[in-house]
């Protein structure tokens, strides 16, 4: 007959007995096929309660040490002869995480968003209305482009800023635009050809790539993506920010926006994907009318994102899909859940219904714009224009930096980092080798202005003046 | 000399201005490479500011309906011949959306959670205090794998509730377990064979196979998932919720579990994907232990949500890698964004480290072990042994409901279904054409107890009494 000595027991004794016979089963004490004592025997035997057997032997039999025989008892399973038995534990070793970038980096190529700048306060409240309110809506399963609240508030915000006129069934809502884009590959297929322009956001490839879709890349002139080249590509989809390209600042014109609807026009298969990631800040004049808004033949995708306009942190993105591929998502990829929790959903929602989100744009494009130019005033303070100016395009949470130096871009970069200062050359955005441009990124959006002044004083150290880093 | 009837103007004269050259270029009433008038002279002959007429043509400029040269003036920019000049504006056509479920449908195989059961007051005062803090970090951009606070908790409670001892860098979050199916893919490879059990959760097939990855399926028998046939399946990487198969309800035993242990030991690419979804709800006993925890040799994925645990609403899922993966992980697909709003993720880490996860689970376990015998007892009350009964398996927050009918499974689905009522047959689970089973999915989780009585004597009167429907 088993006996355990309970007196070792720590817990539960139902969990000790329970242990102890696993342990048996696992040692060969009890061999596979033999009978077990009644839970009645071993109660007694042990000095328990027969309920406290029964709860060890249930775990057992849960668990598939034991199994019982109706109306026979219960048998010991056989357990193979397995890794736990036969190997030693592996040695847990230490995993080789990436590297962040150290905190005291001044960087001057993150694209964060201040984190001051986000309205917490009203975000707050209005979270803080939608969980009390405490609709079954905010808990039900949520339909796979978005809650309906959220897509028609978009289509509001898109129809009054961007003079845009969409559906709200042809918004996708999801969870950031990287998500989105490898939607987008499931949707148009990964047997298509995704062309990008270079130089370009290095990301965007990296997405397509690792989502094993086929990319090509074309060059640009002043006009943004090189058109005439597009046919010769192989492309089917080209991606594009006609607002505002990444990293060069480039606004495409209309003439050039048109030849790329002309080109997809000439393939039922061809679309164009805009994202439109930063148009909310535009600083001078008016929005310029989005590739989306000026096709007429459902060729364009039109992607942007909360995640620039109102905080790095939100990770709401959407997509506008011509009529026949939003018919296409759904059929093909509706079972998919939405990304993006409900209850954010409706919190975002009411902060553009409510008007907040305009207030917020509206507020952030004139910060925006006094930062740009304090920007321009310590650079012209620093340098000489010969030295070091700011390649000037009125749009956006970026721009160009040219640095006159007599060091490599490379080697600019590698002393600057020494010097705790990133700096990104325009090269390392492109895909095959350039020369050097001696042009440099400068994103604002996130930019420390206090440490400002230090850092290009550096810059202008080791670029200008040529100290060694 | 250009003129517009300035009185026609609504909004900003600049703006008007603007919209009359645009027009005048789209129509070829001016002419590329045409020189514009100075803005001097066209704000004198409009009678306007000559500010106006700078806003106007740099609007123009930035859109590239116009060029300056420099010393010279401006110029009308060539537009070529385009969609909008020579096609009519395309009809938009209804969009055929997916037909949603009516809302009056009862529908037994809902897997839901009870909105009134989430923890709404807790919730929203641990948001408003993540918020009210205002941490920096909260809008830092945040790491790939989730905020380091959410994987700490995670593994906290993985530790003191299923026994696992994993390392917080091995846990990844994401926006859902969907999403993350997608991130294997993309890591272990689509070349890859995947192998999933039949019948099974057809949705994550579709998953697999909207990423282009080659799945088989294999067939169970009272175990779980047949590892015999493993082998011969040409399998890399198998799929599989030992705790609780859904639809089956079948828990692995050890034994089995350690045959698909060895069939993954003897080849370095051969992987487990283990879905853990709805462990939380063991209602007998303690939790079995995973197969994670029994993995000497890095070859399971374990993967859990707190969209079953804690709401449905809650889009937060979480994988745990092995060493060696989680470092592919980062080094292929760490350029990734993390899917979750930083700071939910911060909640949800308050919401774990101050005992209130623990506190939901032990209560929604003892409320739906509750419910699940308020359920059998109506069951009981209505149908004889012979009629109708639950397939007990003491776990999990589903159930099988075996109905003897003479009515073809897919007969009775239908008429139930004219009754607005929606039951499952378990036939549907299944990949291949199966007989009929006359078993039925029972979800209880979001199940309306109210109007349970009613649904179930429909079912009554229609499967066993034969009324037409």
């Amino acid at each position: 007959m088993l006996t355990y000595d309970l007196t070792k027991a720590k817990g539960p004794l139902y969990l000790f007995i329970y242990e102890c016979i696993k342990k048996d089963v696992n040692n060969g004490i009890l061999k596979a096929d033999e009978k077990m004592p009644s839970k009645r025997l071993l109660a007694e035997n042990l000095g328990v309660s027969t309920i406290t057997v029964e709860n060890a032997y249930e775990q057992l039999i849960g668990e598939g040490y034991l199994y019982s025989v109706e109306k026979k008892g219960y048998y010991v399973a056989k357990i193979r002869e397995n890794q736990a038995g036969k190997k030693e534990e592996a040695q847990r070793r230490a995993i080789l995480m990436p590297k962040e970038m150290p905190e005291d980096i001044y960087d001057f190529s993150a694209n964060q968003t201040e984190p001051e700048s986000f309205p917490f306060s009203v975000w707050a409240k209005l979270t803080r209305k939608v969980l009390a309110s405490g609709k079954n809506e905010l808990l039900a399963k949520s339909f796979s482009g978005g809650v309906r609240p959220l897509r028609e508030a978009i289509a509001g915000h898109l129809s009054s800023f961007r003079g845009m006129s969409v559906a709200p069934d042809q918004i996708i809502v999801g969870a950031g635009t990287e998500y989105l884009y490898g939607m987008l590959v499931k949707l148009l297929g990964r047997d298509k050809t995704y062309c990008l322009a270079t130089p370009g956001y290095g990301k965007t490839a990296d997405i397509y790539e690792s989502c094993d879709a086929k990319c090509v890349f074309i060059g640009m002139d002043e006009m943004g993506l090189r058109s005439d080249e597009l046919e010769s590509s192989g492309a089917d989809i080209v991606h594009v920010s006609p607002t505002h390209h990444y990293p060069t600042g480039i606004t495409m014109p209309v003439s050039r926006r048109y030849e790329l609807l002309s080109w997809a026009d000439s393939d039922k298969e061809r679309y164009i994907i805009e994202d439109d990631y930063d148009s909310e800040f535009r600083l001078k004049g008016k929005p310029i009318p989005s590739l989306q808004s000026i096709d007429t033949r459902g060729r364009v995708i039109y992607l942007n994102t909360f995640s620039k306009s109102l905080s790095t942190t939100i990770r709401i993105s959407y997509m506008v899909l011509p009529v026949e591929l939003t018919e296409r998502y759904y059929r093909d990829l509706g079972f998919y859940s939405c990304t993006v929790p409900t209850f954010e959903q409706y919190v975002l929602a009411s902060f553009i219904d409510e008007g907040y989100f305009e207030k917020h744009i509206n507020r952030m494009r004139l910060y925006y714009a006094r930062k740009r130019k304090k920007i321009f005033e310590i650079i012209e303070s620093i340098f000489s224009e010969d030295e070091c100016f700011a390649v000037e395009h009125d749009t956006g949470l970026h721009f160009i930096l040219k640095v006159n130096t007599k060091l490599s871009d490379r080697e600019l970069e590698e002393r600057l980092y020494k010097r705790k200062i990133r700096l990104q050359s325009l090269i390392s955005f492109y895909r095959e080798p350039v020369p050097d441009k001696h042009m440099f990124m400068l994103n604002y959006s996130g930019l420390d202005m206090e440490k400002l002044p230090q850092a290009l004083e550096i810059v202008k150290k080791i670029a200008i003046e040529g100290e060694s880093g």
